[in-house]
């Protein structure tokens, strides 16, 4: 059975790190859903004008969620999905990271040994639910002061801490969405399909030569 | 005025792609506008369940259109907009190289000296249009055999030739959309916005520096 993963959205994520891990990790052979995260409030502004809720990202794409988190109640996430993912983006992240709903589902997934990705200001997503104090951790520079009492804050692109993968921004997307298939589908899988998406030659890890 | 650009979307687009241009130009200041292209047959096709439109790209990615190619009728896309660009995914490209009113805006635009833009199968588009012909052209190199007849065909991550700029990829979008920045809104913009982007640093023009 293919590995399942879970990326988290809310009214202003960050378009390009949420469609570029969603995308990848499709391309990995991995089922991927989206949940949107907020309060009814907020989705009744989303409505277009055929009655359908979609998010407005940060740049002002405009993306449907495949569920919402009440969908997903009651461990149905836990028993299903094998990673859960915040993308950034200062409003989307803020929204993720003070949801409770979502630092239980974080920190039931870190209990348990499954994959928690986060991305650029998505991170602050992982110190609000407590979990991976002093490991390795990275995110975009600009919430850097708010992590690195918390955690061993690193500079890198990628940082790999066991199950606990975070990373920068928007141009670090593609090796942090890597990353994570690497995680759920191995790293045959991650060669496979590095090729047809074309990185940039130094974006591409040494080791898959 | 900020400048003006047009984006086109269809179903089975690829979204990052299409989202990594989309938002690398807003935060260039480009207002950037999408416009669905295909039959109405194929838009009741995506439907959601609560009557909405929306495009099913590539790897799943849902996304709502900003407008409808007929909206632009009657001259509206060449008087309003200063660019139009096409996103690759072997069939959204295909539905928007094969689609004559996108055939005629897009040699519209050439011949009004705006900015055409295609990326990946995206390029098929500006063959179909009969434009930049001899010119220098790349695209994703599984379409290259379509395209080395009738042009200057190059394997660059970007190729500019004057007002006709073309890419290869997913992994070349950043590279791809700052290029377009650049043309519409000069190359102090573009340095401007590449530093929280955080792309690899091999991805950044030595002239920057």
């Amino acid at each position: 059975m293919a590995p399942k993963a879970l990326i988290l959205i809310a009214q202003g994520t960050e378009e390009m790190e949420f469609t570029i891990t969603y995308d990848v990790l499709v391309r990995g052979g991995i089922e991927v859903q989206s949940a949107f995260v907020g309060s009814s409030a907020s989705a009744q502004n989303s409505q277009d004008p055929h009655g359908s809720e979609y998010v407005t990202c940060s740049r002002g794409v405009k993306i449907v969620p495949d569920l919402r988190l009440p969908d997903l109640a009651g461990g149905k996430a836990l028993e299903e999905y094998d990673a859960i993912i915040v993308p950034g983006g200062v409003k989307g992240a803020e929204t993720i990271s003070q949801n409770d709903d979502v630092a239980k589902l974080l920190s039931a997934f870190a209990a348990k040994g499954k994959v928690v990705a986060a991305i650029c200001a998505g991170s602050l997503a992982i110190k609000s639910a407590g979990i991976g104090k002093d490991n390795a951790i990275t995110s975009h520079p600009s919430v850097k002061a708010e992590l690195e009492k918390d955690y061993h804050y690193k500079d890198d692109r990628v940082v790999i801490a066991d199950k606990l993968i975070t990373s920068r921004g928007p141009g670090t997307a593609f090796e942090f969405a890597l990353a994570i298939v690497e995680a759920l589908a191995g790293k045959e899988k991650r060669v496979e399909i590095t090729d047809p998406i074309i990185l940039h030659p130094a974006q591409i890890q040494h080791d898959q030569e």
